[in-house]
């Protein structure tokens, strides 16, 4: 790799559930290398002849002042107990400096620098995936709280009383009904509370994408479940607005690629709640960057800074 | 007033419903006049001698980028308008520096300021006055938002369906619940729905503050009237520190002084809702500042600012 000689680098690492994503990344945004494997072998690969800076990493309950990953359910080293990711990750890098923050915060950043929210200052990001996650700016910069954690959005309440359970423990939570899980529990649901004809009656172990598949095909059950979904998803939007008055809503992840679906009644039910100064101002945006790559963008984005 | 000579002053405003009250404030915070009348008059009273730098204004739904007063429904003058008071109270000072936002904020940096946040850089101020207001502090900084309109926590929904009619036009926001006028509503519907016996059945026109005198005496009602309210406000308080993750919820304004029955319950719902990683940790305190003082200060010192 000849041509990156002098350059300068960074790594970003997203930390997920199922596999964990890096890229070696350069100034202007290009993702030089992307692996799931081990961080030395990568930065070799990609970089060595140019200057490795630092590492960035999103992680699921990631704390951007501690560097610690503290109770995250989704990841089974870290569901129970609060782990120092950054500190240890460094040791092994031989001492390079390490900067984490939770994943919806780094793709908050990868869409800042590099995608829809380029140019805002004052913006919510919302990741619809297996879960619910957020990432908050405002001025131009990430809210992180007094403790590190700020910005878990999935994890407010849409519903009082009954509400499911969330992996969280808590029930009612946005995540619980809004993301992708979320989308395939209501399916069910929905599917046994009724004889409504529905291609989704074909499919076993429903997921989102089934949702999705069938709603393209015109099923009126699976084009329901979106517009339910959106509704709960454009309602909280409109609190979230009277905290933060941001210029847009910015959706990322695995569900948002429904959005001929989700956004005409997310739009909806966001314009019937907001107060008056804010009806029809409020964009709601959809990610532009490849979804591998925006976690690890922002996850990078965090290295330069260190 | 010889010993005011040479000094720096400010001015601070409270725009209120009712009346304005207005103070000339020293460096140290020291309100050294205050009054409902005329801001010139004021001046001469209390600075003639000092200089004074600015005049900072604290009003219902003021814009702290515009200086403008917009869609306030407690404001007949601007209740359906846009008002450009701070040019208009600038050029009645033939030129005074005038910076405005909302009474909340304004309270908000006040008690940072010179209050029961000092020393805080991430809080969440809530006024329970008439209204339900709030002022959100973010790294030592009020959050103004996009379009300077941040931080309508009492327009954030509480009761979805067959929710109280709010003076904003929507139904179901915190205010309609947890104002004054929310807890004098409450008092009014329990009575009505069944015949307990209370004090509050000997009182004509029931206000927030004989529901506070009866629970004083005792009065069962009385004092479930404040649970019920302390637990709306916990729980709402839990999905507000799942934004940004504050230090403190800090709350001032009238209802306030009913924290011996308010607090308890508000502490509780916010624990039993709030994710594991806060349970335990965020703080409620009440504002410590004399109440006519804490608008005027937080007024004035965004004054110094100018």
């Amino acid at each position: 790799m000849e041509e990156n000689k002098g350059k300068q680098f960074v790594v970003g690492i997203d930390v997920g559930g199922q596999t964990s994503k890096l890229g070696v990344v350069d100034a202007r945004g290009d993702v030089l290398a992307q692996t799931v494997i081990a961080v030395k072998t990568v930065i070799k690969e990609a970089g060595k002849e140019g200057e490795v800076r630092g590492v960035g990493v999103g992680a699921p309950n990631g704390n951007y002042y501690t560097g610690e990953v503290a109770f995250a359910p989704n990841l089974a080293w870290a569901a129970n107990k609060s782990v120092k990711f950054a500190e240890m990750l460094s040791k092994k890098l031989g001492g390079l400096p390490v900067s984490l923050t939770n994943d919806a915060n780094a793709a908050a950043v990868g869409e800042m620098t590099y995608g829809a929210a380029r140019g805002m200052k004052n913006f919510i990001m919302i990741t619809l995936g297996t879960g619910v996650g957020s990432g908050i700016v405002i001025d131009g910069k990430v809210v992180y709280g007094h403790d590190g954690f700020a910005g878990e959005l999935g994890h407010t309440t849409v519903v009082q009383h009954n509400g499911r359970t969330c992996g969280c423990g808590r029930t009612g939570c946005l995540e619980a009904y809004c993301s992708a899980i979320g989308v395939a529990k209501t399916a069910r649901e929905w599917l046994e509370m009724s004889n409504e004809p529905s291609l989704l009656r074909e499919v076993e172990n429903i997921t989102s994408k089934d949702v999705y598949e069938a709603a393209k095909e015109g099923d009126a059950l699976a084009i329901r479940i979106f517009e339910y979904t959106g509704t709960i998803l454009g309602r909280k939007f409109a609190d979230f607005i009277a905290f933060s008055a941001p210029e847009a809503i910015v959706l990322f992840g695995g569900l948002a690629r429904s959005k001929e679906f989700l956004y005409e009644p997310m739009m909806k039910a966001m314009n019937d709640n907001v107060l008056n100064i804010w009806k029809d101002k409020v964009k709601i945006v959809f990610s532009q960057l490849k979804e591998s790559d925006a976690a690890i963008l922002g996850a990078s984005a965090l290295a330069w800074e260190l």
